[in-house]
This record gives C-alpha cells, sequence and structure tokens, in this order.
C-alpha cells in the first residue's frame, strides 16, 4: 500500500524527476530567476500573433526543451498530464495535439503543477506508465482576459492582487535514475473560507495551503523541520503571513523554512501587485529554481505545494465564494543515484 | 507492469465498481432509458435558482446517490475525480468543496467520464486509494451560455449539432468484491483530422474514438467480437456510422456490437438533432444502463469509449480546428464475485 492516511502517497520505488524544461515571458527572464530557465521571450507575444497561441508556444517550448536534454522525443513518453488556466485547458490540448502523446487533461487551477506531478509519479511508481511528462501553462494576457477584464480597458488593481505569470514548466518522471527523487505527495481538499474578491487570491488560497500541509505532516509523521524548503505556490505578499499563522495556530511553525514562488520570482521594483500567481508560477520556480538548488546540494529536501483558486467569473457574478485547493509534492536529492 | 503497449492499462487486482449514481433532467428522464436512472428532475432548474447551480445539484445528487447504495459516507473515500464542461470545471469544485473528499480534478471535455474513471481505478489498482469515486456532470443550458449562444438568442442549428444532456453520474471504485469490474483501460491521444465546425462534434470526435478503440484492440491483442458492446459516448448520428468506417478501414468490424450513447439516451421523437452529447450523456448512460445490464448477464465484457471534444470558444473564434480525445475503460460480469 503506498496511501499513508487518507491523502497521502508515499512511492514504493524510487521514482526519480529525470529531467525539467521551463519556458518565460520578458517579465519572469527579467526577475531574480531570470537565468535558471531555458527559453526567454523578451515580449509576451512569443513570436506569436495573438496570445492564446503565444501561451501554447510556451508549453511546446517548456516540453521540448524538457525532453531535448534526456534525448528524448515525444514517442518515448507514455503520458502526457497537463493543464492550464484557459477555458477547457485549451493549450494543453492544442500541446497534447501536437506532440501526439497519450493524453490526460487534468485541471486544479495553479495547483495544476504539483498535481500533474503527483498523479504522474504515482502512475510510474505504480507501473502504469514507464515515463510520464507533466506540463502546465499560464499567461499573464490570455489570464487578464478570460478572468477579469481586456488588457486594453486599463483596469485598476488594489494591492492584494496578483499578477499571473507568463511562462510554462515541463517535468519528465521515471524509474530511470537520476539525481532527484519525488517521494511522496499529498492530495488537498477543497476549502473555501468565504472570500469573493478576486483580486484576493492570495487570502482565499491560504488556509488550502495550510490544510494541505498540515495533512502531510500528519499522515507522513514529520514535522516541518523535516523540510529544507515548504515553498507554496503563489500565495503572494497577502497570503504567505497568512498560511503561517494558520499553520502555527495547528502546532507547525515553518517560519524558517517556508517560501513563497510568488515572492520569489520577481523583483521587488517590478510591478506585480502583491507578487507571481498562475500555474507557470510554482512550475517554473520548482522547475527552474529549486531543481537546480537540489542539484547542487543547496537544498536536500523539498515540500512544494502548489495553490489553486478554482476561480470562475460566472461564479464571482453569481456571488460565490472562491474555493481553493492545494496539491503537495516531496523532491528529494537523490544521494548516490538512491 | 500493468501498462500493456504505449498507452492501455490492465488492472493487477481485481477492482470493482461497486456502486453507481445517476441524475438527469427532464429530457433524459422522458427518453427510453428514464427508468434507469436514480433521481430525475421536470424542469433544467432542478430545484435550484440558476442553471450553474441546477448542474452542482445534479452533480451531488449522483455522488449521494451512489454512496448512498453503499451505505457510505464522504469521508469513507480517499478520493473525488471529478470533472465537467463549465469554465474551470467549477460544478465539480464546488461538489469537492461541499462534501470535502481530496480533490482531483480533470478534465477531456465530454471524455471526463472514462479518463476519471481509469485514473481512479489505476489508483485503486496501485494501492493509492481504497476507494475513489468518479464523477461527471453536464447540463444543456449552462453548456449552451458557454460555448454557444444564450438560449434566450434562440440561434438555429444543423442537424449535426448534437444536444447536451442534462445529468451527472457518478461511481465508486474499490478492491471490496461487488458484481462488476473494471478490468482495463487506454488513454487517449489527441486527435484533430481539422474539423472547425462546432456544431458537428460527431464528425471532429470519430477519429479520436477510433484511434483509442484501434489502441485498445492491439495493446490488448483482442479483436471486436471480444466484447458484447463497444459503446462510444457521444459521436451522434453523425459520428457513429463514421467510427464504423474508420475502425473497417483499419480491419476491425463493429458493426454488430457498437451502440453510441448519444443516440441510446433520446427517443426518436424527442428534438434533440443528431443525438445527445456531453460529460453526462455517456456517463449516465453507463452507470445507469449498461451497468444494469451487465449485472442481469444481458452482457458480460463492455468497452465503454467516451468522447471528448476539446471546444474552446475563443479557438473557434481564433478559426482553430477543434482537438479531441477519447479514452476507453472495460466492464466485465464478475461471474461469482471472481
Amino acid at each position: 500500500m503506498n496511501l499513508f492516511g487518507r491523502q497521502t502517497w508515499k512511492f514504493a520505488n524510487n521514482i526519480y524527476l529525470n529531467a525539467a524544461g521551463t519556458a518565460v515571458g520578458p517579465m519572469e527572464s527579467e526577475g531574480p530567476l531570470g537565468k535558471y530557465f531555458d527559453k526567454t521571450y523578451n515580449n509576451l507575444h512569443c513570436g506569436q500573433k495573438n496570445w492564446e497561441l503565444a501561451e501554447r508556444q510556451l508549453m511546446e517550448d517548456a516540453i521540448n526543451a524538457c525532453l531535448h536534454k534526456v534525448k528524448m522525443k515525444p514517442e518515448d513518453i507514455n503520458f502526457l498530464l497537463a493543464g492550464d488556466l484557459l477555458n477547457q485547458i485549451v493549450s494543453s490540448n492544442y500541446t497534447a495535439r501536437g506532440n501526439g502523446i497519450p493524453f490526460l487533461g487534468v485541471f486544479g487551477a495553479c495547483s495544476t503543477s504539483m498535481e500533474s506531478l503527483a498523479l504522474g509519479a504515482a502512475l510510474v511508481d505504480g507501473g502504469y506508465a514507464n515515463r510520464i511528462v507533466a506540463a502546465v501553462s499560464s499567461h499573464n494576457a490570455t489570464a487578464e482576459r478570460q478572468f477579469r477584464y481586456p488588457t486594453e480597458y486599463g483596469g485598476q488593481k488594489p494591492d492584494t492582487a496578483t499578477f499571473t505569470v507568463t511562462g510554462a514548466g515541463a517535468a519528465l518522471v521515471s524509474k530511470e535514475v537520476s539525481d532527484i527523487k519525488i517521494t511522496s505527495a499529498t492530495v488537498g481538499k477543497v476549502v473555501d473560507l468565504g472570500i469573493k474578491d478576486p483580486f484576493d487570491m492570495g487570502s482565499a488560497m491560504a488556509p488550502a495551503a495550510a490544510d494541505t500541509i498540515a495533512a502531510h505532516f500528519k499522515e507522513m509523521d514529520v514535522q516541518p523541520d523535516e523540510y529544507d524548503l515548504i515553498a507554496t505556490g503563489d500565495l503572494s505578499g497577502v497570503g504567505a503571513p497568512i498560511v503561517k499563522m494558520l499553520l502555527k495556530e495547528q502546532g507547525y511553525d515553518v517560519s524558517d523554512n517556508h517560501r513563497d514562488c510568488g515572492l520569489m520570482i520577481y523583483r521587488s521594483g517590478q510591478q506585480v501587485f502583491a507578487g507571481g500567481s498562475g500555474c507557470a508560477c510554482s512550475a517554473v520556480v520548482t522547475y527552474g529554481y529549486i531543481l537546480d538548488e537540489i542539484r547542487k546540494g543547496n537544498l536536500k529536501k523539498v515540500l512544494m505545494v502548489a495553490t489553486g483558486a478554482l476561480l470562475n467569473p460566472v461564479m464571482v457574478q453569481q456571488k460565490e465564494s472562491i474555493p481553493t485547493v492545494a496539491h503537495g509534492v516531496v523532491l528529494e536529492r537523490a544521494e548516490g543515484g538512491q
């Protein structure tokens, strides 16, 4: 049995994250992690004629960069598990059409990065796949148009708003020995404490992150200091303090080892309100920067918790509050290929 | 290893579909399969103040009916794998919020019914869950509003159009012995032969169905006559003949044992154009009628292939063609609890 408690998986085999690929837009490439990304674009169109095609290009770039590092082709992969923020996860659908990999579409808003990685790792561990690719994307302009207002409208935003990351990340998972292992994962519950403001996702998502992190600690029977880093996806400057507070209320002190990807991806001078968000936020920070830190030995064990606001504009118009979810995956340095 | 070929799973353990629940709207309850559904509503509002809430009610009803049959509560379930046609699979998100089951959102348009069932069966088979619930929903009025025109506009449709089923289906999967087994599944590739007409989903999806069915036959090394029934999800009167023709071109004759759920759910006199469609079409026909036929012994082995048009209105406006996907699951009568 690989199930611990109700919602946590501990993988029986050595499951490896063999390679990852990232592609980002201009703001992200100019941020403090810019040098960690495989492909960078200096404008939001990414060489395409519209923003939706640009987002698709980013996801294709990320997958291609990932496969290129291990000299593999789409034919070598059993399944692509992918999702994105566009309605009907359409960036993923078209990417899967292009590369022909049997496709499992997943959606957990910005938590999709770790949902796809967790499910993919389980499929490899259980012998349902030799190799999977998990991928996500988001794009600032496609997200603004779909979830909020047309960019041209120039709507003003409060400081609690987040800035959707333009980018994509992909990871290849298999049992083939590599330098990074995926050892466990915790699937989140949907949490909703009543936030209705689509310009304050950090407050909405922090309780889901806390719920998943606490469930992980309990079901794995570990304490926060088990991890060199506990990273959340995109809680931003508003949500990051809340998750720490909520965990402290449950007896878990993560003040020393918690960081939020939404606060890591941009410099303080960049105009991004409370910080970065979007599927790609956790994905590019994890698959770009965090994996590199693990490889270098600066981090040995990381709990990466991607956070998703399951926001739908029609529901906001109907005065519903915003449900949220968070999924966690543990990444470890594989010492001596173990 | 549970992987056969590139994209097919054969489950190592006896995996059972223990119970299912279905809920439908007025047109479906008046159709030829009306008596097989657990909960029926005589109007599209299903007792709710708007259509989105109605769809959510249907999904909750289906899950509740399913759990009620085996006297279980949400707390007894490890994971809910669910998706629907609404943007951000929002019916599923709110349903997961309500019942508190750890949640894995999936999306494959109308193929989501078998995507969720296949993934859920793999998680149970591999020891990643003791019990999962797979659920999907669709609603005629929410789908019309989102994908096409507001219903009030009264837009005319061609005969190739399909009619989105109002309903929801849920299935409980575990290793606990029951009368129906899930024995294998084939995950589909995204196929797109260039159809751009959102009023002709049958033509768009038939090639994906043929691709998945042929892959299943090859990877399982079986012939069509292995199955008493090969059912497709919602190809309708337009797509059903096409899938037969495409399979015949590949040497597979399914003329005797193929049926399409979109042609089964409504009577010939009902105003549904080419037939039913939507996530719920394959789900309620499978979880209502087909399971009952298997239990009665009228069917012993069924390959259920749900078909999804990965349609997004923005992509249609941008002159893109419609990618499609199909996922197949094999359901068998468990003789003497084997």
